[in-house]
């Protein structure tokens, strides 16, 4: 048995790829995912394949409602937005969920305590990162500090937490370089933010265009089923 | 109409006196609380009354589930102690609920996003904090640090985010004192960790020995209802 280490797990190819880091690292895997009212919910199926590909102890998903909030195309009534190219994704775009990172980890540092565990692994990348606030490494590192202070087990010294990020410096291609190598099966993972029923991508969201790109680049074949293609 | 703020409400002594200043301020209170799997939900009912009695615009109830995780008296079946000396509670009780804080300021800076507020009101207390971590100064500075850059309206500069923590170095007494002067109706209020099915209360867990030392040293008469009183 290894050191627990609570990953979390959005069912798309980076938080797919950071689990399997963990693993190869040899950390026992506590994936958690959420159902927040997310279009996409299809992605939780798709997290559940990747727990079980990686080997995880536990795949615990947590309800919350943060249609509740609103504000957001992932979520709300606002349209996807598609055909956009890829250099324009600067702006923060309305897919952007309020403080959604940084709820995630609040919940992952209450089951990083539950299971005595110092360390919690999140796919978020500072350069294909779309403009969130909440994948900046300067956020990441103002939360680790935070962490440290908030739970029972930091203040009595059994828990050093770390967020650990492995992708905050990788472009798309060297996540999907790193990902192949470690026997990631990107097939399993959904990055789109409005696939078909079924699961197909939309191939024209910012999501699937960031990642066809990624796949171009590292010039590995990109295994996404997309919606129109034959099954 | 003032500017909005967000006021964390648990239907206990601490936020009613919080929400209270956040009125005197001037603010426009959208009071946020949580249906979390508490033993005590009859809070909730408590918290709709105090956001009543301080004209909030709204009273947001947000549901999660913490029994997910376990590991609290508050939350799962392990006893509520009782009786235990008021100055015997530096040790972190049994009551302690992993990360609640971190978990309630992070759906509190979401709102307060949404809602267009840089101000964040919470009643923690450092004082008689019974020993919870994340109730110190130093957490909850650190929590505003990280919170400055988690969102996009921060990043935007339209939101300069105040975790605002009135209570923080008062006395229960001082709280007591400084509710009564603003008009608080504690009657309203629900403190206790294992209450009545009608809301009274124990008189012997953790909450409701500080509390009733607060009135005592406060020289009010304490408005609680405790179960075997007549009604």
């Amino acid at each position: 048995m290894g050191e627990p280490a609570v990953v979390l797990l959005s069912g798309g190819l980076d938080s797919a790829t950071v689990a399997a880091i963990a693993a190869r690292d040899g950390f026992d895997i506590h994936a958690l995912s959420f159902r927040y009212g997310q279009r996409h919910a299809l992605e939780l199926d798709a997290a559940a394949k990747v727990a079980a590909h990686v080997g995880a102890v536990e795949h615990r998903i947590v309800d919350m409602d943060l249609r509740a909030f609103g504000g957001s195309a992932l979520t709300a009534d606002i349209p996807v937005p598609k055909g956009r190219l890829v250099d324009e994704l600067d702006d923060i775009p309305v897919t952007y969920v309020p403080a959604r990172n940084t709820i995630f980890l609040s919940f992952a540092l209450a089951l990083a305590e539950v299971v005595r565990s110092s360390d919690v692994f999140i796919g978020v990348n500072a350069l294909d990162y779309s403009g969130y606030p909440d994948c900046r490494p300067e956020f990441i590192a103002a939360f680790e500090v935070m962490a440290r202070l908030a739970t029972k087990a930091g203040v009595e010294g059994t828990q050093h937490l770390c967020i650990r990020a492995p992708l905050l410096e990788l472009s798309k291609a060297d996540i999907i370089r790193t990902g192949t190598a470690l026997g990631v099966d990107f097939a399993m993972t959904l990055s789109c933010y409005d696939p078909s029923d079924i699961g197909a991508a939309c191939a024209s969201c910012d999501a699937c265009l960031l990642r066809a790109r990624g796949f171009a680049d590292a010039g590995i074949a990109d295994p996404t089923r997309y919606a129109g293609e034959g099954s």
